[in-house]
């Protein structure tokens, strides 16, 4: 596989993030030809559609690029009350609306990673129907559900379980495969 | 019913949301005794667990207070990407963690508003399960869904509506009810 | 507390269902005064509203009269495909519809059980939001996700869990007391 | 397109449903080569672990080889409960254990039809988690969501909204397109 660039979107802001962390031991694992880039989310404002209107900021603009410009994009996102965390949402909306639509016919992928037993999966189910309103495909298997997220990662935020990693490569490699099933040009 | 203090949160921040003029709506029909807020949300930063563990910032501080201090909460949402908008995610996400945690065994209620023949409904869905997280009570019925809002508020962003106007102050009455099943002495 | 009726449903039909065995436990360890029942759903026909137009079968009215006249109503439910099982679904659909609607404003709670670590919380997710259309009230904690049940389950389907089975004494609890505080005078 | 098989599966049980005859006017407007067969999902027996651990019943059989063999799937679903009706969800359940899935990595697609507004939309945000159970894939656009279903079809059970016509047959394109995007050599 050569020249297949991923765009990943963590949904925590937080320095020592779990989530950014597995974004991070997904570059690592990533398979020879494919890069994956991790995007900056924090200095984008609150969505508002009047801003929209008027003129989308430098800091989406930068965003939605990166997303067009990607072959497919992998999200990473905690789980805040049972959905995917504030900042994550605020990205998607930025980037689901007109004039072009960079989500548009995409291939896409999901990680969450949490303290607690159940991962975030609660969160993969809301980001997984917001999918369809940008018509992007998501990858179904594997479930990259990271679960006492605490015990995986070393103090220098790697990603240390073995099982975990194995997991991730799979799912970056799945995600190369569904972007060329759909889009075989590219 | 006397001295019931409601406060409403609009997950759209233009000037010309028809969520936050259906707040208006809902400010005007409210029964005697029953006053409802609208909270500011567009002055809080995006949600980061690193601010938070430092000090809620002052705006943030401001909501979680106006929520404790209140005897229910109103919500009204766009959809975007068949979810809560990314504004209001954002107040939740500030809103519901500790110490004290301002929804907890609160009544909450929910509106929504679009232009499409579906009201955002989807949206509530997904906001309706973020209060499992947050142990608060929502009202089950009725459901104010308010599709093709364009057609029901005039220029002024007046809720013409008679209609939903009258679903609305059922939904207010309803609201108030549960709060009182709930928590008798309040 | 005496004298308070609960009904049990559960997802699963299969003779050694974890989730059924789940509800066994449930009545051991109610609260003195609680009873709970387990209701039979393996004899209702597949839910058609043909059939039910004419009138209802006999096995769909016996459970309607069990909702009817319970206190309460407690649910367990495996997942399957991220849901509820189909013979709760189509007890929950023969259960919902006129002329009575015995679900109508009664308080409810939830468990699930399921070999995986997930325990089963999509299939809650699922059923709450069945909830809000027959005007149920869900009890939000604590909640009760058993994963991994194949090793908290004795040969002869006792739940040997003592931090489950604590939890599983709040949830009845809790399902009591949020009937009390809707219902008073029930 | 030649030879292209699409299995529909319809929800209701009911002889007049809107849903089955959606399904009805999908096989009127599809392409020519496409062929759509309508499964009988109604003498399914409801899912039970241990009739399926013995031997799968023939009617079971029936539908698994049906779908098995199809190139795409169609699914129309009344909301019950605000999720898909009981036969669905029984017949995907039947249709989703080992040993072969039949479900797996195929195409699929959803239309949905109600009485009210909202036309079934939230039966589809369930059934559309489903196929991540079963790694099918979903055509995101266009929706199908037929809402006020009574007055769109005649006393013959015919679809006669031209807008809904022809958004079925682009339905019915789309599911092609999708499936043969996913799977070349089909």
């Amino acid at each position: 596989m050569s020249g297949f660039k991923i765009i990943a979107l963590s949904g925590s802001l937080r320095k020592k993030s779990f989530n950014t962390a597995a974004l991070r031991a997904a570059q690592e694992v990533a398979p020879q030809g494919v890069t994956i880039e991790i995007a900056e989310l924090g200095d984008l404002p609150l969505y508002n559609d009047d801003i929209r209107e008027n003129a989308y900021p430098e800091s989406v603009m930068r965003l939605r690029r990166q997303i067009a410009e990607a072959d497919a994009v992998l999200f990473a996102t905690p789980e805040y009350n049972y959905a995917v965390a504030a900042p994550l949402k605020n990205a998607f909306d930025w980037c689901s609306r007109p004039p072009e639509q960079p989500l548009n016919n995409k291939a896409v992928a999901i990680l969450s990673a949490s303290m607690g037993p159940l991962g975030g999966v609660r969160a993969q189910y809301n980001l997984r129907h917001m999918f369809v309103s940008t018509n992007s495909f998501c990858v179904n298997t594997p479930q990259v559900v990271i679960g006492s997220a605490q015990t995986k990662f070393d103090e220098n935020g790697k990603f240390t379980d073995q099982v975990g990693r194995d997991l991730l490569k799979q799912l970056i490699e799945a995600l190369v495969a569904l972007s060329r099933r759909l889009n075989p040009k590219a």
